[in-house]
């Protein structure tokens, strides 16, 4: 069974992203970029919700977001992409953005199913409803928050949806940017 | 000019306390207390809103609170408290109960003048409100938030009312229990 892993921004006041998904008070920078490249270097599928799939494929296989950070870039627009969403439409592979499986239904099922390939880990990025129903299901195996020192006092606030869970802190790494990174295994 | 310093507990997704003025899911144990108490070492004046005042007051005086914690209740029952309300009616002082002083109006003046009085430091504990005000007014050095290791879904953000506001990372601490207590400056 692979291992599938959770990565997550909050603001110091937990909300995993701010009024109209604004995300513009995330803190990145160059050791942001080592840190999330090395990361993506652990998995071998990246699994994200409507809302993030979105943005990462409005970003990663334009110019800006080539040039902005080549590594990440690489890494994101060619590594195996799992999008689960109801509504998206079909989704499109271009030169630039490949290697993507659309799961539209039996999300659990679905999910297991790629758990139980072979193969690095399973990286989850963002996606509120869609870590929900992981710790639901029992699929996730470790969730890194990075917690961003920021208030930004609305939002949509981490796991909405989820209710009371409880869980076993793991690891922490302090950036120098003021970030945070807290990571646990769900209970 | 004496530091003022915030304690907060906070759940992992933000909240600092839950529905109905919920703190079950408090991580409390022997090494939090012994944290506590050198804490309040570093301070001989407390600030407090009207919920955490009446927290404290319906807990520390009693054989229950002087049994689990000698110590802290020690500090907490002799020590001078600042109560910050405009609703509380006028404080009581007991035999236990002791040095408090409340605050109705012109909250800033007020809390400015014991700032400037000379002594320790000045400890502020939960009391959303009143940290808004505190932090709207530039009165508050140092922030320490203690992400309690659990997810509990709903209640007050940390902060709520504040809007967004940025802050400098100082320093973090694990705790055995899985809390992670991370310091702040106000920008």
């Amino acid at each position: 069974m692979r291992k599938m892993f959770l990565f997550m921004m909050t603001s110091l006041d937990g909300y995993m992203e701010g009024k109209d998904h604004d995300l513009s008070w995330h803190h990145v920078d160059e050791e942001f970029n080592i840190f999330a490249t090395k990361q993506l270097q652990e998995a071998d599928t990246i699994v994200m919700g409507k809302n993030t799939y979105q943005l990462m494929e409005s970003y990663w296989p334009t110019p800006q977001g080539m040039e902005d950070d080549p590594m990440v870039a690489a890494f994101m627009n060619t590594m195996p992409k799992v999008v689960v969403s109801h509504s998206l439409p079909e989704v499109q592979e271009t030169a630039y953005w490949k290697n993507i499986q659309h799961i539209k239904d039996n999300v659990a099922e679905e999910i297991k199913k790629i758990k139980e390939g072979s193969g690095k880990a399973v990286i989850v990025l963002g996606s509120n409803n869609l870590c929900v129903t992981l710790l639901q299901e029992n699929l996730l195996d470790e969730i890194r928050i990075m917690v961003n020192p920021v208030v930004i006092g609305e939002g949509t606030p981490l796991f909405s949806g989820l209710g009371k869970k409880p869980f076993t802190f793991r690891d922490t790494r302090k950036f120098s940017n003021g970030n945070m990174l807290l990571t646990y295994y769900p209970q």
